[in-house]
């Protein structure tokens, strides 16, 4: 967190003010006091013009405790509906994948919606006849505006290809809605070249043909694995950015990056902040600043460019001796300024 | 289905004697008769010692109409549990990872639950005012019988090594479940070791370092997603096999390619085997016959190994010039018989 701040601060023009206010919120603060987000802090979040989140979660705290009282809760009260999440293969990074495929798509993840809701129960919980269920609840409404931001982003590439993933072959209830709202909502972007696939299929191409891919657009269940997978293509988890959008405007954006918190490596000066650099260039772009927001990407490239050569950052880029968290922050810094 | 016939009867031990019935099911059927699987054949297919299952799936029938009243009407009716998936990288064949891991893991699939249970609907269906649900049901009886099974399957491996893959950060009543369960079975396995990942981090491993997986049980969806992405890494959905098992006897098992029907290339001779091949070797094991199925595994990888240098199955493997469909099958028949 403090390189993206860092970084941030270095590449803003000298005119923009920057007000920042810190949040202390997570695994530590809910052993201290149990608490995860607060109604009044929730209100004073909503105040804000965007956030950059930490990664969360902790081994010490149940599972699902701050995953869904903090990041989700805030996904659905900022009513982020847009969870966007580009993947590019930067030319000097190590993917696992043979060939070294031209990978440059983003994936629009539902964000609001689908077995994220919190829908479900457990009946006998413990008990050898206990049941379990888990809803996935889906609306035209939370399709529509998602497919739509989707199509809008395809027209503006130079493809302007979008592939809809879902799985309507046994989720028929959600995947049929889904499908034909990507399709009724495709008549307006009749520029925009449209695509199916079913999820399990689409891990397939991810890993032998992701060139194939230029805008995607998915559930939220799905968008969180195929993410996770585009990530681990593409240079690893600690280079994933993402932007939890709320495109009208009602409530402030969130970024973030993909990757957790890697508690096993907390204040060792270990731990690669460039996913989290690359978030705040998406929180730039978001506001407005494309100018910052491409410098920021652009002295990544450059960064790992060096890497690459000698000195290589934590996720294991190049060969030499690894930077520390703040040396690669100072880096990018220092590029973002120059 | 006819390659798969001819290498069963090739290895079978001349005292045996081979019983088939075929039956006409799919989208031809479909279209003619628009039946799926009538009840009279449900049941005379009850009375088989295992069924060999061709692909299904034609895009000129509605997405969902042959999986679930066909496939999934199979799986729920012979309370196939335990979906098996084998994942080996052989020795002879492309993979899309480069450094050419050591991959052998097998995926055991909850295969009777979950979200594939047809539990779901959709209200105002078509209008902008549309819900749809799909629901997940998860039973602590269905879960525990797949987990056994799958320590059991652990147990009997040299590394002896099982990993749960849920979610249960988010999916918390399902997840926390699965969880519960694997643990307290796991305390009649203290020889196995056990480990958790949530399905988005699993796909980072299965590109990064497959070599870690030895056992994997999960639910059917998350199962569904990763072992197409674990085809995909080993050699190509054009090797992988599966079954459906009902381990207690009262049903038979079935066993079919986990790739799809590939209705471009039907009738040409394209169409690759080997998956279908590779389910008769499981589908023998699974009746006793293990000496025959090692066989059949046996004379595919030295196949692969004869493509690999001169003679490229349809899936890409190796240079020069494909052959039939027909062909791989003699050349599989006359290996497994010699
Ligand atoms: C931490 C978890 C709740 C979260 C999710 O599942 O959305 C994460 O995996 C992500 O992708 O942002
Ligand atoms: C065809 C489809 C219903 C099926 C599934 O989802 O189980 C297939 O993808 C599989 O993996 O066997």
């Amino acid at each position: 967190m403090a390189q993206g701040l860092k970084v941030l601060t270095a590449v803003l023009p000298q005119d923009v003010k920057l007000e920042t206010q810190e949040y202390d919120l997570g695994a530590r603060r809910w052993h201290a006091t149990g608490e995860t987000l607060p109604d009044a802090e929730l209100e004073s979040l909503k105040r804000h013009d965007a956030i950059l989140l930490g990664a969360i979660g902790d081994p010490s705290v149940p599972s699902g405790v701050l995953e869904r009282g903090l990041l989700l809760k805030l996904r659905f009260a900022f009513d982020h509906f847009v969870n966007l999440r580009p993947s590019k293969l930067f030319p000097n990074t190590t993917t696992p994948l043979a060939g070294r495929p031209d990978i440059d798509f983003v994936v629009v993840r539902e964000g609001t919606e689908g077995p994220y809701t919190g829908n479900g129960g457990s009946l006998r919980t413990g008990t050898p006849a206990e049941v379990a269920t888990e809803v996935s609840l889906n609306t035209a409404y939370g399709v529509e505006r998602v497919v739509r931001d989707a199509y809008e982003r395809a027209n503006a590439r130079p493809r302007k290809k979008l592939t809809l993933v879902h799985k309507n072959n046994v989720l028929v209830y959600a995947g049929h809605m889904w499908k034909n709202i990507f399709d009724k909502v495709g008549q307006e972007y009749p520029e925009v070249t449209t695509d199916y696939l079913h999820v399990d299929a689409a891990t397939i191409f991810f890993v032998t043909q992701p060139e194939r891919f230029d805008v995607i657009v998915t559930d939220n269940l799905f968008g969180d694995i195929l993410t996770d997978l585009a990530a681990a293509v593409t240079g690893g988890i600690g280079l994933a950015a993402s932007g939890n959008i709320n495109p009208t405007g009602d409530f402030p954006s969130m970024f973030e990056p993909v990757h957790g918190s890697a508690p096993d490596i907390a204040g060792t000066g270990k731990a690669d902040p460039t996913a989290t650099i690359l978030s705040v260039a998406l929180l730039l772009r978001h506001l407005g600043y494309e100018q910052q927001a491409a410098r920021i990407e652009e002295a990544v490239a450059a960064d790992l460019e060096a890497r690459w050569g000698h000195l290589p950052g934590p996720s294991g880029q190049g060969g030499g001796s690894p930077r520390s968290t703040d040396e690669i922050g100072d880096a990018l810094a220092a590029r973002v300024a120059g």
